[in-house]
């Protein structure tokens, strides 16, 4: 029998479901895989905290750089989250010549470049398949299945706490604050909710899924984010109203200035497949010249999900060092360029309140025809002196379209932009 | 610069795809993967036959032995089709160590076993990721990601043809006889379009799926299938009443009685992920206890995507090679109870034509009892003194379904059975 001995950092969740996992389904992985995972250490920073579920007696603790150089260790399982000391670990163990699974994206998203290094340099794996998407396969499809394709875009509903929350906007009209306040009932949001809706936990996401897509490594200062706190039930109306949901993305994209992953609410059409993602549910859509476009979709979070893409990780990692080779990067990484996100071409929602007299129109085309963006649509409704508009413009760089809110927000006849959300579409 | 040897096994449309690819992306593949792949020889039967795409000139061969065995070839991709001879040359290169890349799904449901056993004993890969789902990523999730997952269930739309014909029939009620008409103009269909319609190709694939998603090798003559060829347009609409959709799918389940694979129409409900895949796209979707339900969905065919697939499997056997170590079998096949169909719990809807009289339903209902089989729903439309029933069941071993239909066949308030499907759904 082939013995893989492991190593966990962290016991918390996702770890506590893993250990779990490991026992009871020993002997299924070892009929499946031929493999004998033992757990050999779990590293964690209280050992007499209560826990869920039971670790084997004698394995855990406190000392994880002992565990990392322990030789009963063959493989390293990080699942303590954050960067700090999760990363420094990680370093170590690789450095060590030993392989680390990890599902920490924000280690991933904030050191990948530094780490995935430092296992090229030990001939060892470091995987990642838990840390975008949950329990969805997207890291091992993107970086092997798809190493072959030019990818033009990948668009993803990384999030599931937003996806939740507009989900609950969407389909009953309810208020941002309510939704979220039903999100953090269910578990679904945490307390301070800030990183999951100021977009901050899908920009690490996106920016993996850039680095992977397109072979060069996105850094997290290169991904600009924004959140869902200020969109309405009201214009997820206007916006079904015109033919769109509106969904909080994750996007990365090859443009023409470059490589471009951002992360920000847009307008999508109805009808395209991410659209009809609902509730906590992640779903990741690529395109590309020969492949059209895949869809991927499953839970996105959540301890079992995660534990299942951790483990498919370990097995891949305990079957490389079975085989005893030196194991070579699934993608090398080059210097390609990154887009400015001003130059990046973007399209536009934007609902203005405005006097409702003649000729205020004809002032807001200029507005937008002098910053160079032409508008696709304008669809208007009255309401006694004052009139809301609804314009959706036409692919035109960032800078060119922020330009053309400015000008807009200054005019006498505007009264308040109401709302200026990104619309993504499959013209490209 | 690593630089790996490919020969070719056929010159088709994915194998001229290939190539194109091959060498038009050389220098994309190389920046993002660190491989240099060069094509060696292609192997063809006809070398003078017009082609649509160039070959590099020296590369035809009409001799697949000698290529094999020629030391400049690292690896083998297999793109012809068919059992014979590509099984026995795939065999001859895998005793010979060499990887080998297959699309061909055929070949791996009839001789998998075989084969892999072969790639084992040399220390090889066999990948066969376009085997199944064209360009969807899904051997590689189902076989590593999923690796450590007990999978209940996979149902899979795995042969575009036939939904390209029931999406026709359901979306604007065209007959099945010219639905398969315009699916033949557009080149979705062969002219004898048996294999696709009748469940044939689409049972090669529920054998490879189950195989893996089991990990006991399922023969292709353990895949019971049953075609669309006898579906109307009015039980479609019938379905749709009910709140069904009919799919043509790919089932591999866990069962009572054993792993199941088996491929047949079914009434899925509408709200299923599976009824929305429209027009000649496949999807998969995959239940688990621990990931709950994955979704994935992407082109089934064609040279461009296929091509995309064994790309990637090349990469993947290329970097095994320049690891220069042995390579393990991603999944080991254990002998597993294979369940006899019979025994398989299934669900029904039947479509009677019967005397519009009383105590008809009465007669109906105890010949279904008598067979242990109950009755889930009943929908009755009456015309004049002959009167439509819609009859949807519950689970029940598919021999007491099978007795029921043949009881009820013989009574003689029963005009007929008009129409009998089975019904998946979310409860297993």
């Amino acid at each position: 029998m082939n013995t893989i001995g492991i190593g966990l950092l962290g016991a918390g969740t996702v770890g506590g479901t893993l250990i779990h996992r490991l026992v009871t389904e020993h002997a299924a992985i070892a009929a499946k895989t031929g493999l004998d995972l033992q757990i050999r250490r779990v590293a964690v920073r209280d050992p007499s905290k209560p826990r869920t579920f039971d670790i084997p007696e004698g394995l855990l603790t406190t000392e994880p750089a002992e565990m990392i150089t322990d030789p009963e260790v063959d493989l390293v399982v990080e699942v303590m989250g954050g960067q700090d000391p999760a990363g420094d670990l990680v370093l170590q163990a690789l450095q060590a010549g030993k392989p680390v699974v990890t599902a920490n994206k924000e280690l991933i998203a904030a050191r990948g470049a530094q780490l995935i290094a430092a296992a090229e340099e030990s001939g060892v794996a470091l995987l990642f398949e838990a840390a975008v998407g949950g329990g969805i396969p997207i890291i091992r499809p993107l970086s092997e299945t798809l190493a072959g394709e030019r990818l033009t875009r990948v668009m993803g509903i990384v999030n599931g706490t937003t996806n939740y929350i507009l989900t609950r906007m969407s389909e009953e009209g309810t208020a941002y604050a309510d939704a979220l306040a039903q999100a953090q009932d269910l578990g679904y949001a945490e307390p301070d909710p800030t990183a999951d809706v100021e977009g901050a936990d899908a920009a690490a996401k996106a920016a993996i899924l850039a680095s992977l897509a397109f072979g060069t490594w996105v850094g997290l200062d290169h991904v600009p984010h924004s959140g869902i706190s200020e969109i309405t039930a009201a214009d997820i109306r206007y916006a079904r109203d015109l033919g769109y949901a509106i969904k909080l993305l994750g996007i990365a994209e090859d443009t023409p200035a470059g490589v471009s992953a951002r992360v920000h609410p847009v307008l999508l059409p109805l009808e395209h497949p991410l659209s009809a993602i609902r509730g906590a549910t992640n779903a990741i859509f690529i395109e590309g010249p020969a492949i059209d476009t895949l869809l991927f979709a499953g839970p996105g979070a959540g301890g079992d999900p995660t534990a299942t893409a951790v483990l498919g990780d370990v097995i891949d990692a305990a079957r490389e060092i079975l085989a005893g080779a030196q194991v070579a990067p699934r993608i090398r990484f080059s210097e390609a360029a990154l887009a400015d996100f001003g130059g990046v071409p973007t399209k536009w929602y934007v609902r203005l309140e405005v006097d409702d007299r003649p000729g205020v129109l004809a002032q807001i085309a200029a507005a937008f025809g002098e910053a160079n963006v032409s508008i696709k649509s304008v669809w208007q409704e009255g309401t006694d002196d004052e009139a809301t508009l609804l314009i959706v413009t036409h692919r035109a760089p960032e800078d060119a379209q922020q330009d053309a809110l400015a000008a807009v927000k200054h005019l006498d006849c505007v009264n308040a932009v109401a709302a200026a959300i990104r619309v993504e579409s499959e013209e490209l």
